[in-house]
């Protein structure tokens, strides 16, 4: 059990698990411009921050369960963790599924989407260490909130054009899958986003 | 900071959440019979429908974020005005991709997923405001789980229908994704239902 | 309303629960290695066996709504009780999938994936009871932890294989659905073992 002095570490333990993400994003953007050679490295470079992240994860779970005063609500913080693990998993799932299906050629917005995580992920890292004292926050959920919304109709359109354009199922089904999978990444991004603005309204 | 009073009108607010599922659902069981040029029109209302639940979300979770004092449990109210805001959104994806994949002819049994549908949301419309007394509730919650068994029936024998009856992959990719979203908008109204159980036996 | 004596009851529902899930793997496991008669009737068995485990799982909730004082974290029972009935949910959807879809053959490594399943119902049932003392549980949650990533890497493989051997792309569709649910499955006993853990770490 220990009293608050400690517990300003959940903000360190946040925000080492949001840097995890900014660099996960990165490397999917590279994985996407990279030949099919160069995309397993990256992928498995992807797979072992994943790994990281999990184990950032697992920190802030154990620090949670041992603590008796929390900075802020202990559901919130377990939520909190809970959505930047969903971000990691999914974009380390997109990357490993790309290598799997030995997919040849993405759209072009898929890199569309990429970015938009990419985004996500520098603004939920800057954001982090501002739990602390909860100011200057609400730019950064409306923005990720803006970009959740930009996501949601490039995935829309990419999903038109994915039928309109491959005409073998299977491969269809792949980049399908492909593209899904990054849009449920960027979804996590937002619900990540949306447990910081509750947990700032409750405090104010 | 607000009392009890002001609280009250989280009926209200719960209240029209529901109703625009009432607007929706009846959109939807439109758009099925209608001819490829007015489904589009009627997506786009759906659409606009969609952004009005939305921010009525917005405002419960506002609301709630800066009332110290929930008529329910604060956890409840938030499930609660989530479920909701996830029938809607299954329902605007489910038109969406309707017009967006150009789907001719739909089997007749989704039109029955979507008469369950709109059922489901008529009582979950007319539960609502009875959450101010915690009365008469527990019919509308039997028969939404019984709805839902029934759904669930519906979507599997479609399931079943769809692989039997369509030789095209391309085209059986299309109507299964518009029909699981179909079911996981009946499984939304299920989860209000529970929710609303939840919270009355609770307070019994 | 009843204090904690008659509250001992929680651990009797939460191991009728998991045994239900025992049950129903073995089923499983059953009816991969059965002609198409048999396995339509181990189907009914298993779907009788959710009817019994979904008893079980409101019985929990009605105690659970019922009962002021709980053994731990009302939360946590409610989030324990939902996880075990995911698990049993997505079982008894992979065998009437297999059934409903006519899959002839199934890829070795979907018993691979079922053997996970039955070895994680087993651990999950030995484990419930041992919640009333809170001991020795750290084995369990570790090793069911240990099976999801095994899970979890045969899928992947499966996946693949999958991809590069089905050539009917409607077969896939069908095989990829079953083999994909049965994976939420491991990942549903996953979520038992971790709201253990949590409520575990909470009382120490």
């Amino acid at each position: 059990m220990r009293l608050t002095p400690r517990d300003s570490s959940f903000f360190d333990l946040l925000t080492a698990s949001a840097e995890h993400l900014v660099t996960g994003s990165k490397l999917l953007a590279e994985l996407l411009g990279a030949d099919r050679k160069t995309r397993k490295e990256i992928a498995k470079q992807l797979s072992d921050t994943e790994h990281d992240a999990d184990e950032a994860t697992h920190a802030i779970m154990r620090r949670l369960n041992q603590t008796f005063v929390t900075p802020f609500d202990r559901d919130d913080i377990y939520e909190l963790a809970s959505a930047l693990d969903d971000c990691m998993d999914f974009m380390e799932e997109a990357a490993d599924l790309i290598v799997l299906y030995r997919i040849e050629e993405l759209p072009a917005r898929v890199a569309d989407q990429v970015q938009v995580l990419e985004r996500a992920a520098e603004l939920t890292c800057e954001a982090m260490p501002r739990l602390r004292t909860m100011k200057d926050l609400s730019d950064y959920w409306v923005e990720v909130n803006r970009l959740e919304n930009q996501a949601d109709k490039v995935h829309r359109k990419l999903l038109a054009q994915l039928f309109d354009e491959i005409t073998d199922p299977i491969e269809l089904m792949k980049l399908k899958e492909v593209v899904e999978i990054l849009e449920h990444a960027a979804d996590a991004f937002e619900k990540v986003a949306n447990t910081v603005e509750t947990i700032v309204l409750k405090e104010s």
